[in-house]
């Protein structure tokens, strides 16, 4: 099969890095272009990278030498994964999706949108459905999906089979976040040494609302109806690199024991198993049974980033049942998402 | 007036450390012995912590010569602070009791006997009364008081004034616990580089049994009746040296303002304040508005340690508020701690 | 006595809090005036800093309220400290040392000139003689006074009586510098965590350059001439808040045995000690025994800052002796050191 | 080709661990034994690991299984890797090597054997002809072959291209170590937590006399003497995870320029690399050219941590050349090179 020629958006940071290194040797994608803001346009990528490269391994040979490319449709591919800040996001991806392209999204600019999915399809692949609708109203050829925040991310797949088989009525979360999260150079060194920052600006309203609006139904193919249980997250960035842990309680409609509640979570499966997508773990939920584990460093990794880890299941004298979640924040939570969005919506024919 | 002589059990450890430190030019107190385990008995202080003194300053000068003694009665002081490792604290501390002295005990072993208080004089300065049960029924001269694990500490002090003023029904917390809880060499740097350890042994029960006995109440001066709020903590151990930080919600009978909820912490005030203690901070609990305070490394030297920091106050989804707070672990959730009690007992009269 | 008025210039910045927090209940000076960028001008101190102030402890009272000014003469103060980006205040100094104002500077702008000392007056308190030059070819009634940078601080104070007591020949240093040393927000936590950056961009040279100037000689009250031993640094930024250390070896004329070398440096006192002026710490070093000692964390605050801590005095195969020299960056290395000179000069009568 | 059969001694520390991710799949050995002190043995490899396995990546799935067996000969293989403290190591090792096994010791009990070599086949192949005379003189059917200690493995095989090419005579290193070089538990965290630690036992003399003697030369097939130049190392723990950083500055007989200097590591290649040995890097040595590398987290993993990465050459004004230098400390410098030496002795008829 012929690749499809893809592009990144604010491929310089941190998340454009990894969209690099994740699309190196993809079996679908071929990387064809790499677009920044004008203060790199027009270098190459290691010149406008030099200093500023920032995930492991070196920059992948064959784009070292790539022209970074104005931010403007244009661009010879078909698909643009867009690493962009919020603050420029927004008009650029829709003139993308106005010209045509297929965009996956990292930007937070439309995943409010009444007509743009947050897609995870382990856990919605039926809200791809809205895309019809979105490019009808919108008259556009192409189209726009984003994926979550990534603490969000972390927090709905383990969420998704409780829901199903004992119905949410009460979700407590508190995170420890990776200081990845925050780009570079992001968490200064000065903020973190010897000390927790218990505040992320707009996660934690972030966290609330995707949760529900991705736990949602879409109705008739064009309007999303939150789903209906409490939410309350707070948010902390503490001193690990990469990995996001959610110390969560959960209040449940059915009371499970503990074997039913972790048998829900380890059997779990989606479509994206289903149709053995490249960047789809084999199992998206890892349950450990240690009594001190997901940690950070030894379990972001699993599955390639792309597996979340729970684990110390016990019950909650306040909800139901508390449990730990981990998953990669860039990976999982960010790159790696889309490029799942993107396999999955090609194997349904979307594009 | 003469200071009264005072030793410290289990000297040579962290928290044994941090008492020789708070104890050096108190106004009440005079150290006088120091005594340890066998490996270090008969060596001056100095020899036997070298290497192994982890609090900041050099040792107190008078105290560096110091003969350690071994930890059994004879020792030429009134009043005993146990320092000392839960293993063998329960028996010894016993023995002290019995034989006169007034034993301050941060060790768990006496913590759920039901005629021992975990006295925190802000909040059960009442449990005191208990002391004449115990000393009756086992037939002592001396006593036996303790103080909260230090994670319960920062905790039940904001709870307090919560409860008075609104009626707690549920409670919610999250900690990150810094490494000097776990003592020297404790826990590992190969453990908690670029990492969290979700997990301390014992610890959330400890909170939460802790917690409900200390905001219950003292019956007839013999039975304390626990608290009956709803309490569920989750534990974790981060890069942080000292401060215990705790994202904590809480669920109320009545329901308050933001404002209102505010004022019961920042206007709270308890007997050490009154009497005007030497270890007492002018105020127990310290209000921070900014939107990310309060911060380990920026807040938990208020009130040189003893003061307990509060902030982001915010509704709360599932329960009512949430909040963050913030303790020293070692000042004000140990060894300040029981300096506090022993303070508030010669005040009130009981030795 | 009454107190002598004094501004901060580049108040807002890490130096800048400093230079506010070791004015407090300065014995000879009076914060009366702080001025800094466009950016923060006009605001109260406290609306100036928010979020980014970074010193421990609070804004001092009596400072949150004064209206940052802007940074040109004018200013209602005799003395100003300057801790401005070496960016902005080559002219900015001039100006003010034109209007006559004593002018302390933190910035690196015109250590080299000739006529300027780098001033530390323990260790070349005679370089003072040359501002009497400088202001007559200048034609200033001011004048300006720098201080050098904080890593060469820490190495040229034991660098003194060596040189006084055996001829220094050959100096090796390598460095391990805190993060505090990049000012705020500098290093990001992305590069530091899990990490070492073994380069900071100019620090070598100006450590070699100064060194030299600094313990070379003033000829006949006008011509700096640098010292003529061999000197190479190489430096590194590690994962510790304050403190920079300096792994050194020397080479010496006279070959002294460990004993002596020892009493060199133990027995050291300059000028300011002499004069028992405020910031002076009793002892400008500090020598340890411990095998395992100076360590930044536990040796950076001694002396209130200023003092230097040597230790691990041994032979080297390679050059004669080598030690370990530990000095606080941002007290002794910065804001302390221009308060130093600007006691040693008021008491010498050069203002 | 049938594969040989391996034990690890010591096998449940991080050395072991190391060695038993390492042997995995290996094209010439198979993992058929692993052993380790009385405490563990009887246990599967998984029980005796539990909360202790400290390498990334879960324990392969043969070995989780393998009853752990007691350190003495009889075990069915014919190499056995040591990865034993050298507390217990020096007879152990004498028993297998006596019993016919091919020891390959990373403990430093018999480095300095007249006898033994220090091996690294990159810089000192010929020094394995001892291997005939050890047999000899001890009656051994087996043999002991050591690898150096971490820190000395990082620094010889840069040094050894320099001697070839320009002669050496003098090198300074000070080196900024990670804390896995200390095994488990370790180095405490409330040690390194905003500090460095600038000792490190018995660390600098090791650096110094394996260093001479590995780049000595071995005379009549059973004499060492040592290599001639001066050395003198400086050895700090800093807070990192993984990789050695030596600053280093080396005087030399001839008086190259930086790039004659360059050219003598970028192309240096040994015996490992003429034989494409399994564990051999393409290149031992990589030369990095940007201002601020190697830098341990980004350069550690070269070669699949077994190549060497050298940066910053530039001149000095004390020696000749400065220049950094990293390795990955428990690949390269610990359980690589015994394998690699293991690799090296096969290809070459030993055993």
């Amino acid at each position: 099969m012929e690749k499809i020629k893809v592009g990144v958006l604010g491929a310089t940071g941190t998340v454009g890095q990894r969209f690099i290194t994740l699309l190196e040797d993809h079996p679908y994608f071929e990387l064809t272009k790499v677009a920044a803001s004008e203060r790199s346009s027009g270098k190459t990528y290691e010149e406008a990278v030099a200093g500023r490269w920032k995930v492991s391994g070196d920059i992948p040979e064959k784009v070292k030498g790539m022209t970074v490319q104005e931010v403007k449709p244009g661009l010879d591919c078909q698909v643009v994964f867009s690493a962009m800040d919020a603050s420029a996001a927004g008009p650029i991806e829709e003139e993308f999706a106005g010209a045509g392209y297929s965009v996956f999204s990292n930007a937070r600019s439309h995943r409010y949108d009444p007509d743009v999915p947050i897609l995870l399809p382990e856990i919605n692949a039926e809200h791809a459905a809205v895309i019809e609708y979105q490019q009808k109203s919108r008259g556009w050829k192409g189209f726009i999906v984003t994926n979550s925040n990534c603490s969000t991310m972390g927090l709905v797949i383990p969420l998704k089979p409780l829901d199903l088989a004992f119905g949410l009525e009460a979700v407590n979360v508190v995170t420890l976040q990776a200081v990845s999260g925050a780009g570079y150079p992001g968490v200064s060194s000065l903020d973190i040494i010897d000390n927790v920052i218990p505040y992320i600006s707009g996660e934690e309203p972030k966290m609330e609302r995707e949760s529900l609006k991705m736990l949602g139904r879409l109705e008739a193919g064009k309007t999303f109806v939150d789903a209906s249980f409490k939410i309350s997250a707070q948010c902390n960035r503490v001193f690990v690199l990469d990995g996001h842990l959610g110390c969560t309680s959960v209040g449940l409609r059915k009371k499970p024991g503990v074997e039913e509640f972790t048998a829900a979570l380890a059997d779990f499966s989606g479509r994206p198993q289903e149709l053995k997508l490249p960047s789809a773990p084999e199992r998206p939920i890892i349950v450990r049974t240690e009594e001190d584990r997901p940690q950070p460093r030894f379990d972001r990794d699993h599955g390639e980033g792309m597996s979340v880890t729970v684990g110390r299941i016990r019950p909650c004298n306040v909800l139901d049942f508390k449990l730990l979640i981990l998953s990669h924040n860039t990976v999982r939570g960010a790159a790696g998402a889309s490029i799942l969005n993107a396999e999955f919506l090609k194997a349904e024919g979307y594009y």
